[in-house]
């Protein structure tokens, strides 16, 4: 089973790994087999080229992640909370999150779904 | 499906009588055959008797919740952040947790999943 401190890591690199914008980075803390459900209730992405595909996606706007701390570690399980932030012209896009990580022997993601839906977003202005 | 209301009641209505210690309000909010798992990684409880008995023994310290809001809803589930205070001589325990809540149509919680590890608790003072 993945350690308490294999998750911690693992979890702190996807965040700093996708506040970076390099997928590469954080598609390999996922297992080659592994599935991708953003937001839950949506399609089941499976497997690297897939889930590289997703991030790109995803990171296009160039949305920073906030780790809520603390991660909850327990078993082969890190959930964990936090928000997203997204810059556009003269407005911050916010938006919270609560993300669920299952972990394999070698400490890879095998699945990661993640909680969030429309309530969950909101519309700031920069300070300053 | 469950709405995004109704699981907001549940949740809300979850916390507030966990924190009164009152055991059949919090059994109310489950269908019958719900399971609990709490933590992640420990033995599925099934049913009302069974979730009964875990609520009254986990109230039995005077433990109150406190919701790290806002409650992510999406699709029939419900994830959220909190954290219990349990007072005891001359110190509280703190424990962060997230849990899981999945609902039928009727807005029932079908399961529970509670993630949260001994890295999550610590003790502090009390103020004054």
């Amino acid at each position: 089973m993945a350690t308490i401190e294999q998750m911690h890591a693992a979890v702190h690199g996807y965040v700093a790994a996708f506040s970076a914008g390099d997928a590469e980075q954080v598609v390999a803390l996922f297992a080659p087999d592994a599935t991708v459900e953003d937001p839950v209730g949506t399609d089941v992405l499976h497997g690297h080229e897939a889930i590289r595909a997703f991030y790109i996606r995803s990171m296009s706007m160039g949305a920073k992640l906030f780790l809520d701390e603390p991660i909850r570690a327990v078993a082969d399980t890190a959930a964990f909370a936090f928000h997203v932030l997204v810059e556009g012209p003269g407005m911050i896009m916010h938006i919270d999150v609560i993300d669920l990580f299952t972990f394999n022997e070698a400490g890879k993601v095998t699945s990661m779904k993640a909680y969030w839906g429309p309530q969950n977003m909101r519309q700031t202005t920069p300070a300053g």
